[in-house]
């Protein structure tokens, strides 16, 4: 089962701990949202998730992310658990082999603060997405990019962001045959501090296939409509 | 200066080696034609092709690509070859923090035989292309096979395959602006053994910037017709 959610009465009213596969939301609604999508070394992802979901507990120290005061705060402290994982084990992952790298991406917001999204580094560093740079990607990212570079806009509607998120999710599929479904998407209201909704796509999905369709289709059609170079007017080779 | 041409008269008629930035064949019209394409470490790329270049002067031992009888063999030497330049230095390249390793697609056809097309990995094995994998990539590759996992099919005809690498190209110097023109191209008719046409395809040629000017609003004008999904329907969040 892929979802587990916990719910802790604290003073301020209910908090709630949400796990989708790679994908953990730590809500307390109205008040802050934070979202921690993850791509890498699974036992590396894990381990700074139970770290950083761990420190709620104190709920007080610097190293809190129910305390912490910005989401840039929250990135250093996700940052400093990764940092701490990998050098734990680290060495002992490569010596076997392995890649003990993971990244992450954080979004969400502190109530009365704007909405930020960062990328997290296996070093800990972090970059932070712009209206300039209004996405950001983790795993398998390159196949999928093209159609997010095309069309992805800082103030575009949600709806339209998800459908793009999905046709770069079908193309990176297509890519990468180890790459596939379910595909847990969740979309917050800025403003709200809290998760609006949460879908977790499955491969039969009646929409995702519709929309693989309509769009693989698209494609072959406009290919089909793009110019073809003049061959003939090119140079012949050297031996003509 | 990009081009290279040298001619050698020899007992069976006139060789061409051309030479353009990235891509070098070898030719031996009506007999054999071989082009070799490169990515990866300049200087083993470049060691790789000399290597492969000098031993023609011989034109005779078992490594010699002139007197190899399949493409087989030819994609042997050149792996062999690979394999001998990263031996040599790859060790001193890694303490310097580079990455000794190169890639290779070897094409070509000797008389009498079926054109055939390989990917020479850095360890100097090889896999080759066929009816179900027509194509094959070296290099910031991954950006750029989308549209050609949607486009390719091992029987279009060869100005539908280059417009379709065309685009490939156009998504992957989008998505990773290092990439850039000019772009090589060459044409060989199967059963003739010769480079049937050459194209040094630059920033600002007419015919791609009008293909890529068509596939980009293309694209956005599909994005336009996709469905959105209904996200009104889908589960709130676990706080709601």
């Amino acid at each position: 089962m892929a979802q587990n959610l916990g719910a802790r009465q604290t003073n301020a009213g209910v908090d709630y701990i949400s796990s989708f596969r790679k994908l953990t939301v730590f809500e307390e609604p109205g008040e802050r949202v934070i979202a921690l999508a993850t791509a890498g070394n699974l036992a590396t992802s894990q381990a700074v998730t139970s770290i950083v979901s761990e420190r709620l507990g104190a709920r007080k120290g610097e190293d809190s992310i129910y305390t912490s005061k910005t989401m840039f705060n929250v990135a250093q402290i996700v940052g400093r658990a990764l940092r701490q994982v990998i050098d734990e084990h680290g060495e002992h992952v490569r010596e076997s082999g392995g890649d003990p790298t993971a990244t992450f991406i954080l979004g969400g917001q502190i109530k009365d603060r704007a909405p930020r999204l960062f990328l997290i580094y296996a070093a800990g560093n972090f970059i932070e997405a712009s209206a300039e740079t209004p996405f950001l990607q983790i795993g398998e990212n390159k196949y999928g990019k093209p159609i997010l570079d095309r069309t992805i806009s800082y103030d575009m509607p949600i709806e339209r962001a998800v459908t793009a998120s999905l046709v770069s999710f079908d193309s990176t599929m297509r890519s990468n045959l180890s790459v596939g479904p379910p595909i847990d998407l969740i979309t917050i209201l800025a403003g709200e501090q809290r998760v609006e909704r949460h879908a977790s796509i499955e491969e039969n999905d009646a929409y995702f296939t519709e929309l693989r369709k309509t769009y693989g289709d698209g494609i072959v059609s406009l290919f089909e409509t793009l110019p073809d170079p003049d061959i003939s007017n090119w140079p012949p080779g050297p031996s003509c």
